[in-house]
């Protein structure tokens, strides 16, 4: 199956968004075996609109489309898709009850304009939007599929996960069976060169690595009769990668830092508690992304303030004024004064200069300090150079968070 | 002048890297006043290659590709241009004496593999690379001028800079100038429709609505013979936007909610502390995602767990029993004890059932309360459904909290 991703949207056009979509489809479509050729990206304008779709309907079999779906005179994508399949559109009823319930259930006044949305082309098969307005569609017409879907990511990901990820899935000939693996302390052309031989004599099941932010996923795919035999196929190649570079894997496919740690967390009946200064609540966020979280976690206290350090985190004044609030000796009182504030089994901690401003020739910005706390435990902080960018030194602190969690209950020894 | 950007890197298909540099250059393009028309990505596939090449001629004055300029045999860019041009590839005598250069000083071997990447198209000129080995270059032929930069952004932006802005600019007729206002607590439909006969009449400036995660941004463009005239231009239409729609406006270009919020409580000499439940601190590391946060921001208290609630921000056991955490009772009182707690100007609270497990038929996932303490003002919790995805309700209740900050801060009275 050939397969072209078209992104729709004049913003994509003016450069005013990245179009991460069009990889995150082109990564689904690989694991489902399926080959992306083509990609195109056109502005809210009917005639090259038109001529995009023209185009890749003459060369694929698959057509992914995202965007252009919403109820305003710039969503285009329905009534072009229509035009090139030669098929009218009409109101879906099963989209325009949704729409209704949806508005009825929200506060937002409903206008008229909003049943555009519910037009698809005839013959086409309603996608549900769980989480936005504008539904998605499936036609399959011509000898050609294509599915439109809107442009927001978290409108996008579960509409493909629910609907177009089995109909394709029921579609293939040969089953094609991924795991992902995802390692986190080593970079990726470090993670590269220790499997490079494996990636150069790749066939099936093949491997890729992908980077991203703070850490590197490396994908194994087979392509086989049934899932049992992928899995077969896959399972000699998963134990040279893991001989390889295995301490460096925390975890396998969706399962996140957050989610493997909470995992272990729940098994082992620990609680834990977090306390925040230049991340100001981002850790606490990313360990709540995780439903059931409230299983292990308690909270914490956001100390971003040094007022907040001594008053909530019996941080001593003294200390501050010793040291600084980013210093090793601070993140261990923040962690030792989280688990006591909390009663939580286990306090994580971190401080550091996220900047642009405030670093020093000692203390310059992207110093980070992580604290640990836990029963049995020497209180423990770990140092570290998290970048030059605000938001990415960030990011590292709370991956290093965890991280550091992770080791801590695996009993690796906090070794970052 | 029609631009279009080609992407080239089978990387790119299979979604391993996301495209960043295709939205850079379009952004830098726009700054030049040349409009973008089409985008289009292909693997590094002779036959693919070249059709797109001959597809973007065919429609384009400006040609601007990125990636395949390496010494790799995957890396097909320049003869393919070559192709479709007609015209030889011939060694570039600067390009090669640069690359041994190059390789000289850094202590790589050199193999005669890397003058590939001097062979450049005849009638071409060669664009230097400060930061890496391949060579750019630009060919003006066939009435299309069509520039090659290799895909590293680090080696792209120099490039670019240093050679192609300057070729473009000197060709350039006009400039485009844009300005954004970020708009909340109205939907992209209801927007539209208060600015429909402004958009049906648009030319120059044009009014495009963008759909964002909780908001809705309006964008103005005019295209002039100078910013100062573009700016001139944007300015009446300005002015109409905010008189129909101003009371649901919050900030101007990169200026987010949270930044917008910030400024006001900075000007004010106002301090802020947050008490957060289902969003567990995701909240406070919006509001520290802005540098300069420490001004005003003093920290908080995560209450995942009731007990926090109880014992940090004094929460009532009783009133936890009768009302339950997700409660207004409860988000006034957690927005009163964190501002008691830390001696904050401003408590602002969100507690909230953010599912996928725990709703029932009176507390629904998506039930959440934000609650907002402050000097002479009646402690008040505002009540919404924001949605049945977890992550979707936890991204929307801290836009929630932020706009009724900002409504609190701008004397709007809490309307949400």
């Amino acid at each position: 199956m050939r397969a072209e991703i078209l992104s729709i949207g004049t913003e994509l056009l003016l450069g005013q968004i990245i179009d991460t979509n069009a990889a995150w489809l082109a990564e689904r479509l690989a694991e489902l075996g399926i080959g992306v050729y083509n990609r195109q990206t056109v502005g809210d304008n009917d005639e090259r609109l038109a001529d995009a779709i023209r185009l890749a309907k003459s060369r694929a079999d698959l057509i992914i489309c995202t965007g252009g779906l919403g109820p305003t005179g710039d969503d285009i994508t329905s009534a072009n898709i229509a035009r090139v399949f030669d098929t009218p559109l009409e109101i879906n009823q099963e989209a325009k009850v949704n729409l209704e319930k949806l508005f009825a259930r929200r506060s937002y006044p409903f206008t008229e304009k909003q049943y555009k949305q519910a037009m698809l082309p005839v013959g086409s098969e309603m996608i549900l939007n769980p989480t936005g307005t504008a539904p998605g569609f499936i036609l399959d017409k011509d000898g050609v599929i294509i599915m439109a879907f809107p442009g927001p990511p978290l409108e996008l990901y579960p509409m493909w996960r629910q609907t177009a990820e089995p109909y394709l899935r029921a579609r293939g000939e040969n089953v094609i069976h991924s795991i992902t693996l995802r390692f986190c302390g080593i970079g990726e052309s470090a993670l590269e060169s220790l499997l490079q031989d494996l990636m150069d004599k790749q066939s099936n099941p093949t491997i890729a690595p992908y980077a991203k932010t703070g850490e590197c996923h490396i994908r194994l795919t087979a392509c086989a009769a049934s899932v049992d035999e992928a899995k077969k196929m896959i399972a000699p190649l998963q134990a040279d990668v893991m001989a390889r570079a295995g301490k460096y894997m925390y975890g396998v496919n969706d399962e996140t830092l957050e989610v493997a740690t909470g995992k272990i967390l729940r098994q082992r009946g620990l609680t834990l508690a977090v306390a925040e200064s230049c991340t100001g609540g981002a850790l606490g966020g990313r360990i709540t992304s995780v439903a059931g979280a409230s299983e292990y976690f308690l909270g914490g206290v956001i100390s971003y303030d040094n007022r907040i350090k001594e008053e909530l985190l019996g941080v001593s004044a003294k200390l501050l004024q010793q040291h600084g609030a980013v210093s090793e000796e601070c993140a261990k009182e923040m962690a030792d004064g989280v688990r006591r504030t909390t009663g939580a089994d286990i306090g994580i901690s971190i401080t550091g200069i996220a900047g642009p401003g405030g670093g020093t020739p000692e203390k310059p910005v992207g110093l980070v300090y992580i604290g640990i706390s836990a029963p049995q435990f020497a209180t423990t902080a770990v140092r570290g150079i998290l970048g030059s960018d605000r938001e990415m030194i960030r990011i590292r602190a709370t991956t290093q968070a965890l991280l550091i969690l992770r080791d801590y209950l695996t009993g690796a020894g906090v070794i970052i």
